[in-house]
C-alpha cells in the first residue's frame, strides 16, 4: 500500500526528505525559525544513539560532564581562528534579568572555549592528565537556511574534549574516537562511510587536522557525519593550559575534540528511505517490531497478539501492538511509513495453522513463521539479516557512486552523471578546491590514503597532484 | 583523618557548603557569573538520578522530546501570570547572526509556552490524549544571589507537560508524578520528606494547584526539592488547546506539569554531609566502593586489591581502586571527602589471615570480611544497611525539628530555637504569610493535610484557621 502523502524521491529528493521527518513524526516546526521539535519518534531514535555511543565513551575511559551554556564573548575571542569561524553564527544575550549585559554572551556553537579555561585552571601536573571529558548538549548556530536534523540554528550532539600530555597521546585520542564514530555507524546505523583527512580549507576553525566521517546519501550528495579534532597546542597556548612535567619543566598540553550531531537521523533518512517513508535500521529502531492484529475483534486474535508482544518483549526486543479501530490497511501504511523493521501479522486462519507472518519492512519479503517458543530467536535472527542487507546494500551504492577520475573534463561528466564521491588528483592548493567548488559546487570531502600515480596532475590546475581528494556535492 | 580544608558545619553552614561542593569536585566556578560547570564527580550523580528517574518515567508512559532552547516573547506573553512570574529573570537574545532580531527570544526559563503550542497544534481528537512528555535540558534564569545546585541562573532538570480529556486524569497524572518524587528521594537519595499543597502565594507561575516535596538540611532550612503543578484549563484556554471528545463537542484539554532539578545535589550534601565531607546514599553513588592498598608494594597486595574489584564489578557494585603513590592517609581523606559509602582497606597481614577490611563512610563503623566468594553479597548488603541507616538517622532529625504550635509567640520560639518545620494553624490568607515573612523570614512551604482543632486560630490574624501550615526558613 502507497502512503500517498509523501512525495516521490525521484520527484523532488529534497520534498521527499521533508516529507517523511513529517509524516513518520520525526519532529515538527516551532515558532522560532530554524529551532525543530524533536518528537517522541524522533527524538527515541537520539537516545538510542546515545546510549550506544556514551556506553563506547565510558568504555574508553570518558566521564561526562556539563559546562555553561553561555560564553562570554570575551572569552571567545581568545582564540583567533576560532573565533572567525563562529562569531558570524552566534546566538547573543545582551539582556539578563532587565538588565543590560556589560560583557554580552553568546550561546555555545561549540565549547572548546569552556573547557580550556576550565582545563587551565585544573590542569597542573602529569598527575591530572590526560583529561577525557564529553558532554551531551545543544548547540547553537544562527543559520540563514535551515533543514531538519541537517542544518538547524540549534541541534543536540555530543562534544568530546580532551586534553594528553604527549602529541602521540592527544593524535592516538582523535583516531580513537573516530574509530568509534565508524562502528557506530556501521554497526548501529547500517551505514557504511568513507573515511579521510579534511583539507586546510575545510578543516575545523582552530584545529591542526580534522578528521571526518562522510557518508553518501540516495541523491548523489555526501553528508558530513562526524568529526574527530586534533588540535596540537594551538588552544593550549591561547589559554596558558600548561601543567608540570615528569622532567620538572613546563610544558603545553596536547588537545583534542570531537562530536557527532543529531546530523545523524539524516543520514538514516537519505541513506535508508524509501517511496514509502523511513526505513529504520533494526539496531537503533525505537520500535523493531509491530504486531498488526487482523480481524481483531474474532476470537482469541487479540489474545494471540498480546502473548506474542510478552514472548518478544522478555526478549528483550522493542515491540508493540496496532490494536486501535483502523483498518489493517491504515495499520500497515503507518508501520510502514515510520519504518519500523518488521511487522507481524497475526488473524484468524494464522492462530487455526499456528503461525504468523512476519513482513520486513527493507524488502517487504513475508516469512511464515511457527508460533512456539523459538518465535524471539527467529525475530531477533531477522533483525540481524535485515541490519546486513541494509548495510550491504548501502555499500553498493556507495561503490557504485565513487568514481576516480583524472581530468576535469571526466569529474564534471561523473558528478552529473554518476553522483557521489569523484575521487580526483589534486595539487594541494585552497585556490583549486575554491575554482572547481565555483565551477561546480563539489566541495573536497576529504583527502584519501591513495597516493596520486607518478606523473599524475591536479585537475584543476595541472601542476603535479600532491593528494587524492574525495570530491561530491554535499549537504 | 580530619579534612582540615572543610570548614566545620557549625562554624559555618554556608561556608561548609560551597567548600564540599569544591573539594569533593562536584562542581566549578565559571567565568559568567551564576553559571557552574558539573564536574565528572557531580554530574554522575545527576546521570544516576536520571537514569532511576527516566526509567519510572518511561514505565508510566511517558515518552522523552526536546523542544526549542528559545522562546519568542510573543509567546512568552500569551499566558498572563506565566509571563509575569518569569519575565523578570529571562536572558534575552536581541542578536542572532550578526542581526538584531525583530522578535526577541527568551531561553527558556521553562518550556510551558512551547508545549502548549506544539499540543495546540497536535491534539485534536480525544484519540490524541493523553500525551505524556518529558524533556531532560537545562533552563536560564537570571538569578541575583547563586549558590551550586541551589539557585544557579542556568540549572539542570526535566520538565514532564503532559494533556488530558478529563480533569480526574489530569489531577490522578500530578499525584502519580509527586509519588515518583517521593520514591527517588526515599529509596535512591535516602532521604525523607514532607508533601503538601502550595498556598496560592507559593504557587506557580500559571497553575491552579502546586504540589511540593520538601526536604530538611542539616541547618534546619526547608529545600524545596520537586514539584507537580495541575493547571486545570488556565493554558489550554489560552493557548486554545481543544480536542473534538467522544460526544462530538469541542472541549478543553486539562493540563499538568512537574520537574525536579539538580537542586536534588544540593539536598544530598545537606541532609547527609558532616564535617569530613560528603556522604553519599549508596544507591546514587558513583562510586559505592572504593578499594585502598595498604603497603601496596608488598607482594600480592595490589593483586588481591584488584581481585576484590574484578569480583564485586562483576556483582554490578560500583567499585574503584587508589592504587597512585599517595599515603594511605591522603587517601583515606580523598575518599572520605568524597563520600564514597564503602572504603575496603587491603594490607599484607590481611591478606596472609584472608580477610579484608571494610569501613563505612556514614558511620566510620569498621568490618573484618572474609575474602572468599560471598564478598559481594556482603558488600551489597552493607550498601543497603548504610542506605536504611542514613534514611532513618535523616527521618530522625525531620522528627525532631517539626513543631505544632498554637500561638505566634510559640511559632517564633520554636523556629529560632528548635529550626526545621514549624506545623501552625493559619486562616488562609495571604497577608498572613506577608508579615510572618516579614517578621520571621519563614515562608508556608506547604498546607499539610491536617485539621485545626476545633475553634484555633490563625497565629497571625487571630480569625479561624482554615489549615494546618508547615512554615519554615528555607533556601
Amino acid at each position: 500500500m502507497k502512503n500517498d502523502a509523501i512525495t516521490r524521491q525521484g520527484d523532488d529528493f529534497a520534498k521527499w526528505y521533508t516529507d517523511v521527518c513529517l509524516k513518520a513524526e520525526l519532529m515538527d516546526y516551532s515558532s522560532v525559525k530554524g529551532f525543530i521539535i524533536y518528537r517522541p519518534y524522533g527524538y527515541a531514535i537520539w537516545e538510542n544513539i546515545q546510549n550506544y555511543m556514551d556506553k563506547k565513551f565510558k568504555e574508553t575511559g570518558h566521564t561526562n560532564v556539563y559546562m555553561p551554556m553561555l560564553i562570554p564573548e570575551s572569552l571567545l575571542n581568545k582564540e583567533k581562528d576560532h573565533v572567525e569561524g563562529f562569531a558570524p553564527e552566534c546566538a547573543v544575550v545582551t539582556k539578563g534579568g532587565l538588565n543590560e549585559l556589560e560583557d554580552p554572551c553568546v550561546i555555545r556553537p561549540t565549547s572548546e572555549t569552556l573547557f580550556c579555561e576550565h582545563y587551565a585552571k585544573i590542569v597542573k601536573s602529569y598527575r591530572d592528565l590526560p583529561k577525557l571529558y564529553n558532554q551531551w548538549c545543544s548547540v547553537v548556530r544562527w543559520e540563514k537556511t535551515t533543514r531538519p536534523f541537517l542544518r538547524g540554528s540549534e541541534f543536540l550532539w555530543q562534544e568530546g574534549h580532551t586534553v594528553h600530555a604527549t602529541r602521540d597521546e592527544a593524535v592516538e585520542e582523535t583516531l580513537r574516537m573516530l574509530d568509534i564514530y565508524k562502528k557506530t555507524c556501521a554497526n548501529l546505523l547500517a551505514i557504511p562511510m568513507v573515511t579521510g583527512i579534511k583539507t586546510e580549507k575545510e578543516k575545523f576553525a582552530g584545529a591542526e587536522s580534522t578528521y571526518t566521517i562522510e557518508t553518501l546519501m540516495k541523491d548523489g550528495k555526501a553528508l558530513q557525519s562526524g568529526t574527530s579534532h586534533y588540535f596540537g597546542q594551538g588552544f593550549a597556548k591561547a589559554f596558558d593550559m600548561k601543567f608540570l612535567d615528569k622532567d620538572n619543566t613546563q610544558k603545553y598540553v596536547y588537545q583534542t575534540s570531537w562530536g557527532v550531531s543529531t546530523r545523524l537521523l539524516g543520514a538514516i533518512i537519505m541513506v535508508h528511505g524509501d517511496d514509502n517513508g523511513l526505513v529504520m535500521p533494526p539496531r537503533v529502531a525505537p520500535i523493531q517490531v509491530r504486531i498488526i492484529p487482523i480481524r481483531q475483534n474474532e476470537n482469541k486474535v487479540l489474545e494471540s497478539a498480546y502473548e506474542i508482544k510478552e514472548m518478544l518483549s522478555k526478549a528483550g526486543i522493542r515491540v508493540d501492538i496496532d490494536d486501535s479501530d483502523k483498518s489493517p490497511g491504515y495499520k500497515f501504511s503507518e508501520a510502514e511509513v515510520r519504518g519500523i523493521p518488521v511487522r507481524i501479522e497475526v488473524g484468524p486462519k494464522d492462530i487455526e495453522n499456528g503461525v504468523c507472518v512476519a513482513v520486513k519492512r527493507n524488502d517487504n519479503q513475508k516469512i511464515t513463521i511457527k508460533l512456539d517458543k523459538n518465535l524471539p530467536e527467529i525475530i531477533n535472527g531477522l533483525l540481524n539479516i535485515i541490519h546486513n542487507e541494509m548495510y550491504e546494500k548501502a555499500q553498493e551504492y556507495l561503490d557504485e557512486h565513487t568514481t576516480r577520475v583524472t581530468t576535469y573534463d571526466e569529474f564534471k561528466d561523473k558528478l552529473e552523471t554518476v553522483g557521489g564521491f569523484i575521487e580526483a588528483p589534486w595539487c594541494g592548493r585552497t585556490d583549486c578546491e575554491l575554482k572547481i567548488k565555483e565551477d561546480t559546487t563539489a566541495t573536497s570531502r576529504c583527502i584519501t590514503d591513495k597516493e596520486p600515480e607518478h606523473g599524475e596532475k591536479c585537475i584543476c590546475c595541472g601542476e603535479e597532484a600532491r593528494h587524492i581528494v574525495k570530491f561530491a556535492k554535499s549537504y
